[in-house]
C-alpha cells in the first residue's frame, strides 16, 4: 500500500531542520552558539523561502539579493539556510563545524563558504556592509537602469542582535542608511532581550524602534518573530517602502524549544548539552536524528529556492537590455568582473611619467588629489568620500556628485563624521562588487575605523583607505591629532598593503597599486605639507611598484644605507650628500609590498653584506628593526607629539640632517 | 572728575571678551578653530557664571564640578574661560595659543593645562569621559554620603558638536548613562547644522532630541543659544531633574558675529582673517585690541567666580562630616589622592609568594579573576567590567555589584556591547580621581576601543585594560576573533604598558604593577586555555616586575636565548630541555616595562655577546626583531588566523618544541 502524498510540511517544521542542524553542530563540535539560530530559525525560514531572491546554483550572480548575517556568532542559522536551500554546503560540512579548514568556520567567512556574502562576527560592522551594499545597489541602478529596464535591482536583508544595537557603529550606519533613504534596505531586529552577561535590561534599556525613527526609518514594531504570518505581513510592509530603510523589530525567544535554556544566555555559546537535546526534540516534535533531514523537510526547502529560474528569467531581461544598450551592458559586466577599463595601464604609465617630468613640490595629499583627478575619470567604479575631512584628506574631485542624489554619475560620499561605518560600507561595496570604494580621515583617526580595516584585510576586499596629516607634520591640532604608531600598526594587519609615498611620483604610483589590487585593501598615508620631488630614471619610477628601491645607489658595494618613507625621504637625500658618494638611500613606500618581493631584489636593494644601515621615519622606531637589527640605527618618534608648527617639530624631535649624520656616523 | 561708576557689564559683552580672545588667538597663531568659541560663548558665559561650581584659585578641589569640552577644537572657548574665570593662564599664554610647549595647545590636553579635566580632540571621547566622571561622582556620593552630609555632589556639564553626536561612540556612551540614570549630567549640544565639509543636511539628519528620549535622557529643545535667559532657564530645568541625564539642545550659529563668516564652515577651522576680524569687532561693538580686555568686562567675569567661599564652605562641611565620620573621611581622602590602602604592598607579596608556592595551572585569564578575588577586597577604587563577556573575561568576583543600583559598595559595569565607551568611560573615572577603573573584552576588540587606549596613554591616565583570548589559543571562533596584530600594535602606543603573562604568578604581578602604576594605562593580556607553572626562585619572582627576566638561566654564558611570552613560555622552556643547559629562557611579559629597566639589568637578561635568539610569541613576528635582529629567529605568526580547536591550531601554524628546536638550531 503506498504511503499517502506527503502534505507540504508545517513551516514551523522547516524551521526546526535549521534548530537541530544547529544545536546538533553545535553539539558535535562541542563549541558554538545554538540560541540564536534557534531564536531567529522561524524569521529566516520565511525570508528564505518566500521572499529571497536568490540562486544557490549560483551564489555569484549579479542581481541577486544579498542576506547579511551581522550578529555572525549564529553562523549555523547561515550555514543551514545554505545547505537546506541548494548551496554547495553539504551535510559533512555541516558535521565539520569550527574543525580545521572546514567550509563551516566559527563565524561567517565568505571567502570560505559558497553564499556567505561578507564576513561577520566583529558585531555591528555586517549591518554597517549591509548599508554599503544597499548604497551600491542604489548606484548601480542608477547609472545602468533605464525605463523597462531594471536591470540592477535587489534588496539587502541583514539580520542583527542586541549586541549589534549596542555598537556605536550600528548608529553611524543606520544614520547614514537614513539619510541616503536604502529603502530596499530591510533589517531584522532579533529582540531577544538576553546578551552574553544575561537579561539586558541591567546595560540596555533603548527605546530601539524610537531610535531607528529618529534616523528616518521605517519601523515595523511588535513582531511576533515566532509568527510566520507576521513575519510575511511585515516583509511585505518593508517591501512595499519606498523611502526608507525598514526595521523589523522581531520578539523572539532565545534557544526557542530548548525547554530548560530557551530564554536564557545559557543558550547563546555554548552546547545545549546532550541530554537537553533530547529534551528538545521532545519539545519540538522533532524524532530525527542529529544531521538527518527527511525528505519532506528537504524537498519543501528545496521547492522554495526556484534559483535557476529566477536567474534565467533575469538573463534575459538582461540580453534584452544588453541589444538596446549594448554599451551599458558591457560596463556594468566589466564591472561585475572586476575588470579595469583596458585604457587605465597605459593612462597610469603616462600619468606617471609626466609627473616624474613635470617634477611638482607638493603635498602629498594633494598630489593624492591629483591622481584622483587622472584615473577616476576612467573609474566610475571609484566611489568614496571623507568623514567630514574632504578639504583637508582632499578627497573631492572635479567630477564629485553626491551619492545623495539620484544622479546617474553620483560617486562622492559625505560620511559625516563616522569613520568606522564608513570604513564597514566601503567593505559593503566592495564585496557587493561593481565598485573600487575609497575613504578617508586623518591618520590619527584610523584608529577609530580600525577593526574594520583588519576585517577589508580578513576578506581580501579590495578597498582604498586613505589617510593624511600622517605624522606630526600635521602641527598645531597636536597630539591627538598626530599618529605615531599607525604606520606600524596598519602594517601589522596581515594582508594590507600601507603606502607612504615621498613625493607626487610615488603616490600616484601608489595610487594605481591601490587601483590595480583586487585582492586586499590598501592604505594610502599622504603629508600635510609639502614635500620634494626626487629625480628618478625610468627604471626607478618602475621600481616603485615594489615597494622599496634604490633612489640613490651608493656605487656596488655601499658603505651605508639610509632608509626612509614619506616626508623623511628628503631628509635623507639630504643626509646621505653630505655623508658621500658610498652611502645608498632606498626609498620603501610600502614594506609590505616590498616584503612579498623575490630574495633576489631584496637582496639588491638591501645588500646583506652591509650592516651599517639607518631608517628614518616620524613613527615609532622599533618597526624598523626588521630592516636595520641590533646594529642599525633608527630615527623615529617613541613619545606622543606635540602642538606647535610643523616646521618647528620635525627640528624638535630630531629630524634634521644632523642628526642622521650623526646617527650614521655613530655605527 | 572721576569716571562713574561702571555698570555691570552686559552679557553679551562677557560673551564676546570670549569670541575675541579666541578669534584673536586663532589670529595669531595662524591655525585653529574659531567658529565653535564664537558659536558657544554665550552658553559658555552663562554656564560658567551663574552655575559652575568650581575654583580657579584650586584646580584639583575634589568636589568641583566638571566641565567638558568634547568638541575640544574649540580649545580657545575652553582657554579663554580659564582665563577670564582666573585660572592659571596668563594672557600670554593665550597669546602662545598653538607654539611650541604653551600651556595653550591645538586642543585640550589635560596634563598641560590648569583647569582642563580631559584631553579632548577625538570626537565623541570627551562625552564618553563625562559620562564616565558623572558615574564616577554617583558611585562616590553612594559610598561616602550620609543623611545632611552630602559630601560629594557635583555636577558634570559637558558641551559638544554636531561630530561628536555622528561618531558611533555618542551613541554608546548616551545609553549608558540613560540606564544608569546619571541625572547630574548636563550635554549642551551646539546645534549650528555646520560641519566641516558644509551644512550637515547631505550627511546629519538624524532628529537628535528623539534620538536622546530613546536613551531614557531629558531633553530640552529649542533652547536659543544666544540668548541668556533661555539659556538660563534650560539650565535651571536640567538641575531640578531627579532621574535622567540632561541634553540641552541649544540652536547656535558658528562664527556668531562674524559678518561674512558667520553660519558657514569657512568659520570653522581656519582664522578669519584681518579684515573680518575688523568688521566682526564692528558688528559686535568691541573696540578693543586683540588680547586687551577692559578692566569692566574682566571684573565682571572674577566677580562671577567666588571659587575659594565655595571651596572654604565645603571644606567646612567637610571638617564636619570627618568629626561625626572619620573612618569614612580618611578613606574619601586617601581615594581623591590616589594613594593606595598601606596594607596593600604586603598583602601583593604573600599572594604572589603563595601562589608561587602553590603553583595552580589555570588559565591566565582564570589566574587574572583570582588576582582580582585577591586585591579588590583591599581596594574598593577597583571599579570596572566588561563588555558584556563577564563570563569569558573572568572580570566579575565575589564583592561585585552593579553601578546600575544604589548600593553603597556598587563597583560592577555591566558595559553592554559597548567597546569604545567602555575604555573611554574607563578614561573618565580616572580622570576624575577616586577610582582605579578597569574594563575589559577580548584582545581582538580592543580594535574597537584603540583610540580610547591611546588617550589613556596621553593623558596618562590609570586604567587598567583587560584583554581575554589572547591569541590562536581563543580556537574555535575563529579568525575573526583571533588577535595576530593586535599585542604589537598595542605595545607600540607611547606610555602603555602591556603585560601577557605566561602564568598564575605573572599574572597576578601584572595585575599588581596596574594598580601600582599611577601614570599610565595598562593592557593585561590573558589566554583563554590552561597555562603550565613555572618554577621561580624568589629572586626571579621579584623581577617578573622588571618586564623581563631570566626564567632559566643556561650558564652565564648561554649559547642560545629563547624569549617568550604568555603561553609560549611553556613551549620555550619545554624547547630548551631538548637544546641543552646552555641554553636560556627569557620570559618577557612586558617589553614596556623591560625596555624602561637600567642598562646593566637588560644587558644581564639579553648579553649582547649572544646573537643566537629566538622569540616566540603567537602574534605578529617582526616585533621581536628589536630583540633578536637580523641574525636571530622568530616563532610568530604573519597571516590570520583560523578556526578550530586551539590544540589543532598552535602545531598547525607552528607552535611546537621541533620548530623551535628546528629554528635555534639553525641559526
Amino acid at each position: 500500500m503506498p504511503t499517502p502524498a506527503a502534505a507540504k510540511p508545517a513551516r514551523r517544521d522547516l524551521a526546526n531542520a535549521i534548530r537541530f542542524l544547529a544545536a546538533d553542530a553545535v553539539q558535535a563540535a562541542n563549541s558554538g552558539h545554538p540560541g540564536m539560530p534557534m531564536g531567529m530559525a522561524d524569521i529566516a525560514e520565511v525570508l528564505w523561502n518566500d521572499y529571497l531572491n536568490h540562486n544557490p546554483n549560483n551564489p555569484g550572480w549579479f542581481n541577486r539579493d544579498r542576506f547579511v548575517l551581522s550578529n555572525g556568532h549564529g553562523s549555523m542559522l547561515q550555514y543551514a539556510l545554505l545547505h537546506l536551500s541548494g548551496y554547495d554546503l553539504s551535510i559533512d560540512d555541516l558535521k565539520n563545524f569550527r574543525q580545521l579548514e572546514s567550509k563551516t568556520p566559527g563565524h561567517p567567512e565568505n571567502f570560505m563558504t559558497p553564499g556567505v556574502e561578507t564576513t561577520t562576527g566583529p558585531l555591528g560592522q555586517g549591518f554597517a556592509n549591509a548599508v554599503g551594499m544597499a548604497l551600491g545597489e542604489k548606484l548601480l541602478a542608477q547609472r545602468f537602469n533605464r525605463p523597462e529596464h531594471a536591470i540592477v535591482d535587489h534588496r539587502t536583508w541583514v539580520f542583527m542582535g542586541d549586541g549589534c544595537l549596542m555598537e556605536g557603529i550600528s548608529h553611524e550606519a543606520a544614520s547614514l542608511a537614513g539619510t541616503w533613504g536604502l529603502h530596499k534596505l530591510v533589517a531584522f531586529w532579533d529582540d531577544n532581550k538576553i546578551s552574553i552577561d544575561g537579561n539586558t535590561d541591567g546595560w540596555f534599556t533603548d527605546d530601539t524602534p524610537a531610535r531607528f525613527e529618529a534616523y528616518g526609518w521605517n519601523v515595523i514594531r511588535g513582531v511576533d518573530g515566532h509568527d510566520a504570518d507576521a513575519i510575511k505581513a511585515a516583509i511585505d510592509a518593508a517591501m512595499s517602502e519606498t523611502g526608507k530603510p525598514t526595521l523589523v523589530c522581531c520578539r523572539t525567544t532565545i534557544g526557542f524549544g530548548s525547554p530548560a535554556k530557551a530564554g536564557k544566555e545559557s543558550s547563546h555559546g555554548a552546547p545545549l548539552g546532550k541530554d537537553e537535546l533530547v529534551a528538545t526534540r521532545e519539545a519540538l516534535g522533532w524524532p530525527h536524528a542529529p544531521f538527518e533531514i527527511p525528505a519532506g523537510i528537504s524537498d519543501g526547502w528545496r521547492a522554495g529556492n526556484t534559483g535557476l529560474v529566477r536567474e534565467a528569467q533575469w538573463n534575459d531581461a538582461f540580453d534584452k537590455y544588453a541589444a538596446q544598450f549594448p554599451q551599458l551592458a558591457d560596463e556594468l559586466t566589466r564591472r561585475s568582473h572586476a575588470e579595469l577599463p583596458t585604457e587605465f595601464a597605459a593612462a597610469a604609465d603616462a600619468y606617471i611619467a609626466k609627473l616624474q617630468a613635470d617634477g611638482p613640490v607638493v603635498a602629498s595629499r594633494k598630489a593624492s588629489q591629483m591622481a584622483i583627478e587622472a584615473f577616476a575619470p576612467l573609474l566610475p567604479e571609484l566611489v568614496g568620500g571623507s568623514a567630514d575631512l574632504a578639504h583637508s584628506n582632499l578627497t573631492l574631485w572635479k567630477g564629485s556628485k553626491s551619492v545623495a542624489t539620484d544622479d546617474a554619475d553620483a560617486n562622492y560620499i559625505y560620511f559625516g563624521v563616522r569613520e568606522f561605518a564608513m570604513t564597514a560600507i566601503s567593505n559593503g561595496l566592495s564585496v557587493h562588487g561593481g565598485f573600487i570604494p575609497y575613504d578617508a580621515t586623518f591618520l590619527v583617526f584610523s584608529d577609530y575605523a580600525r577593526n574594520a580595516v583588519r576585517m577589508s584585510a580578513l576578506m581580501a576586499a579590495q578597498a582604498i583607505h586613505v589617510y593624511t596629516h600622517d605624522s606630526i607634520g600635521l602641527g598645531e591640532d597636536g597630539p591627538t591629532h598626530q599618529p605615531i604608531e599607525h604606520l606600524a600598526s596598519l602594517r601589522y594587519i596581515p594582508n594590507n598593503d600601507v603606502w607612504r609615498p615621498c613625493d607626487a611620483v610615488e603616490s600616484a604610483v601608489s595610487w594605481r597599486a591601490a587601483i590595480e589590487r583586487s585582492n586586499g585593501p590598501s592604505c594610502l598615508i599622504f603629508s600635510r605639507q609639502n614635500l620634494d620631488h626626487q629625480p628618478r630614471s625610468a627604471a626607478q619610477v618602475a621600481d616603485i611598484a615594489r615597494g622599496g628601491y634604490v633612489l640613490k645607489d651608493g656605487g656596488a658595494n655601499p658603505r651605508l644605507i639610509l632608509i626612509a618613507t614619506g616626508s623623511e625621504v628628503g631628509l635623507a637625500v639630504k643626509a646621505a650628500a653630505q655623508l658621500g658618494e658610498d652611502v645608498r638611500v632606498v626609498s620603501m613606500p610600502s614594506t609590505d609590498v616590498f616584503d612579498r618581493q623575490d630574495a633576489a631584489y631584496r637582496e639588491s636593494v638591501l645588500p646583506s653584506g652591509c650592516r651599517k644601515r639607518v631608517a628614518i621615519e616620524a613613527g615609532v622606531s622599533d618597526f624598523w628593526r626588521k630592516y636595520v637589527g641590533l646594529d642599525g640605527a633608527v630615527i623615529g618618534i617613541d613619545t606622543f607629539g606635540a602642538s606647535a608648527p610643523a616646521d618647528k617639530l620635525f627640528p624638535h624631535f630630531g629630524f634634521t640632517v644632523e642628526r642622521v649624520v650623526e646617527a650614521a656616523n655613530s655605527l
